[in-house]
């Protein structure tokens, strides 16, 4: 049995780079050789025990790799091909799946993510992949891991906050907090067109790698009262849509306070705890609002677009790319992540 | 001066029977001689004091009628012909209008429902409409006071609730409460090609009512639980949409709980005090699940389609109207209506 | 090796019964016994060498069966299982499945279409069904062989024009040609909320039984001039959505004249020859108009709510089945349908 | 009566600078001194007689201007405020535009184009304009005429034909012509979040400032077959989108060759003679194609994100004015522009 290194929460406050067997996979499956890979604010989560996992399992859903085997039943691809795999990774031919709800596959909620959640992640030196027919995606020739790496999850779901927003062109949005996903949120309401794109958070860095990335203002909440702010720049109208990024009833309810009556209220923030509905800001429930979470979405598909985003230099993600890592070395790099030391925005992992 | 009879709100607890001038009518607006008119369960916050209108307002926004007088640039209608208004009257010609949200006239919350709000209303012999070109809407020939008395407010909203939950063919549709909103919703979702269609309530004759408008399945929440009863009904999946037809915590976060991951919540209920949303239920905001108010869409081309489904008769909705009243005995019809007596779903009151 | 009856295509003009091995399945596959099969206008197209399919093909792409194996890795179902399978058999793991585009798996165009098609299909005692996981569909209890039988084409192609003409409550639907996919148009306008639905064909029998389905106006275009009725009849507006279900030049362009500016052409036929716009009916291009084909939509979810729209008798589509032949019959059964005999609609097939 | 010089349609092949009364405003209306407006390719087809008005009618249907006065009811503007107004001005009033087709207004085909069709324009020193209420946008400080002379038509074309297109991030998208609206859609393109935007054309220039625009690849139709270069830029998939920008058979039809099945034709065209739909490229009826058509969106909200899309130095269109004359020079200036001549691509006219 061929053993490989890997990230493995123990249990919570406690995940410990362990000795693992390399996979074995059947028919459908992949094998891929991590050569990238980072850490998620859910991993933080489930470094905590917010969000539970099994002990035992191996954790992280962002890989970034090569080819290693191919099951029975697995073509138009060859060992060796560098690929990327969704964080989310539906079958393809559940119902959820062939209803469009592809992140919620067989019908549980989040049931399309199983990497590092209900089956061993990426965080290692080897990852099986399940329906690979569904889930390998090719990086396209001249890009680098690192140009890749925020595909698989933080530009999938920070686009898809933006997608869900229903964002029009001459839209003004607003997204509330600046880390990776809420970052990613930013470039993507610029890349649908939004006229006006207001960014929220308290961290001068973040606040101007917001402005690089496509924001036109940024508000320190530190500084002013970002609601009174927004409807003031939007001349009493408020937002067309608000993005949360956080995951806090802060960000949720100024989400909704600051967005017009018909607007939309495109969340996704990670919630803990109880989150409240404040009436008021709803209009009593007559104001014409929507309230939209999005999950990651995945799939082969999916990750073609964004990695012909990325070649197409519509978006450089890079830079948020801060600290880097040997996988040898990934308690430290949870330390500094968890801890939001040095500025840390993302952190590459390589094994 | 002209005098006419009214229903007009003096201070919480009561709406009187007064004498009023009849309108004046000024250029692009139109004089309506009321026919028939009912009571809302708006109106009844209005009375307890709960939505808060100015003093001295008349009160109604569901008018049938007749066209007494045409204001200038008005045309295309003729003194005498029969009409509804929608309770909703917008302008039409504002940035909300213009973008699609005519409830939301004018930019402000609600800001499209006029009657009985911000204007004098229709509990009364003559009620003045302002954008007359866009909400005066012809009644068909043949068809009666009461057949098409629901279309302003009742049908509108309920049909909004369903079209708002994006019902597709083969959905199930769940709606929680039936008064006569909830059951015009079950009618919507029955038009709109539910499949399975479960209807929430503890009054028998309401569940029977919603079983002849299109309810395959009627559950008494005394009896059952109604989120256990669903999750078996539909195999363990959930319903695809859940339409809240009455405003309480209970029923909001019931339809939360009821809905599949990447189902739709439709509310319509008008919310007081708090509104709690279940994190779990939620699933911690990763169920790409979507929440979504709607205010009863108004104007005269809604009112065309709503007229057209009467006369066709796909939905009979004159059953609703259990007790008429003269405009003289509309104190004694609130306190009917108000107090839910006698079986009452809706009471038509003729001037 | 195993043999079975299967209608063969041998040639233009020459389908016939022959013996063939029973289907051997690979992983990830099913073979279901059939019990009750129909005959296609498409399968007709191929009888007359009008869409090319390879000789020896077994065709036919409407199948009821019963589960007889199941390959590796199809989980959730059993041996003896009543099912249906969609014509369409989408992959679910393909770009273009993954991108909602199902019919065209592949991402070649009708490349979702298999059976009878580029494999082998269900005119057969056996059928093998790629795929399987994505497309077997159980029967719902109670429900018989020909209750169901509309569901893998003619159903689901007749409720896609619906679908795809984006039907709203109260619009106005026209539906070109009344043959079997017409009428299932007719009942879906029906299902999506129309208030107002106009059917054309000249065969009395047929403008009959649209009306049972749901038509409230039948127009026989010998008699008529469709158009011009259709006008008069929407008082010069026009539907809102007209749906082609025959394929002709002349059905096509009357219904883009039937259709309002801003309306939506619906196109269900398979046209061969020459397709021309008329200039004068697009407004020159300047109506936003919209034409929008659709092919059958597949895949066990849209089975499944096929099955669950015919379990709760929304629409009867049974009395189509006017004809019934065993298989040993089918050359009979060609020559009766292919030359539209004895006013058939549908024939049922038994091996 | 105050008069002023206009640009009048007398007959085919006749426009002519002559003097006309200033026009009188009614109840609703504005009157508009023009500073500065253009030509567009719609008035070479009326001027060509290709597209019939009324003669004695002023031409023109892109107004830049100042208020001068405010009929009755017309309330939150000023005199002296600069507008600009759309080429297409829907009522907001009528059913057509209640549904949301406001280019439809009245529910004629282009019924919302009014200017310099069937009520006189702006190639004049003043314009009435009608429904003032909907239509007079304000420009915001600190922007020239001439950057924001594009928004009325020319803008609102071609990202209508994006918006119409469905683009969704991670999209090819073609587009066929880069005249101006082809350089709008390009635009267009690129702010809807396209990955890949290939234009065609043959101008060496038009092909350079489509580079400028957004686009990523150009191919010169007269040195290369566009659709199979397509076929091989998009890895035989073919194009998400092909927008058609010029209005002929060949374009049209190499639209739809380009695009994948499942794919959107998007057309701006204005089309005479016969345009015929090739039925192979169309999969006889079942590539689940869309054809869509837009004309301008117009009123006072579509102009108002427009501006802000300028404003926030999205796109900068100002460079497409080639050429600029006084609006006595304007048999000049449509003799260089309808003829094509010295690279024009706009012209700025300035009473």
């Amino acid at each position: 049995m061929r053993m490989m290194k890997a990230a493995v929460f123990v249990r919570p406050g406690k995940i410990v780079l362990d000795e693992r067997p390399v996979p074995v996979i059947g028919a459908g499956e992949a094998l891929v050789k991590i050569t990238t890979t980072t850490i998620c604010g859910t991993d933080v989560h489930i470094l905590k025990g917010e969000y539970p996992v099994e002990p035992g399992r191996i954790v992280g859903h962002e890989p970034v790799g090569v080819i290693a085997e191919l099951g029975a039943g697995v073509t138009g691809y060859t060992i060796g091909q560098r690929v990327i795999v969704g964080a989310i990774t539906p079958c393809g031919q559940c119902h959820s799946c062939l209803d469009g709800h592809q992140s919620q596959c067989g019908g549980h909620a989040t049931g399309g993510w199983k990497f590092g959640n209900t089956i061993d992640g990426c965080q290692a030196e080897y990852l099986r992949v399940p329906h690979a027919m569904a889930n390998l995606a090719p990086i396209p020739d001249g890009l680098s891991d690192e140009q890749v790496l925020m595909c698989p999850d933080i530009m999938s779901t920070g686009f898809g906050g933006a997608e869900s927003g229903d964002i029009r062109i001459g839209d003004t949005v607003v997204v509330y907090a600046q880390g990776p996903i809420g970052l990613c949120a930013t470039a993507g309401a610029r890349l649908k067109g939004a006229s006006q794109i207001i960014v929220v958070d308290s961290v001068p860095e973040r606040l101007a790698t917001a402005k690089r990335l496509g924001a036109d203002i940024s508000l320190d909440y530190q500084q002013v009262d970002p609601v009174a702010e927004i409807l003031e720049l939007t001349g009493g109208r408020g937002a067309d849509v608000a993005i949360e990024a956080l995951g806090t009833q802060q960000t949720f309810e100024s989400c909704l306070r600051s967005i017009k009556p018909g607007g939309v209220l495109s969340s996704l923030g990670v919630y803990s705890g109880k989150l409240g509905l404040p009436i008021d800001a709803l209009a009593a429930g007559l104001g014409d609002h929507r309230i939209v979470t999005t999950l990651c979405p995945g799939g082969k598909e999916r990750m073609r677009r964004l990695l012909n985003i990325v070649a197409s230099q519509r978006v450089d993600l890079e830079p948020l790319v801060t600290h880097r890592f040997r996988l040898d070395e990934i308690e430290q790099a949870y330390d500094l992540f968890a801890n939001q030391r040095d500025g840390v925005l993302k952190v590459a992992i390589t094994p």
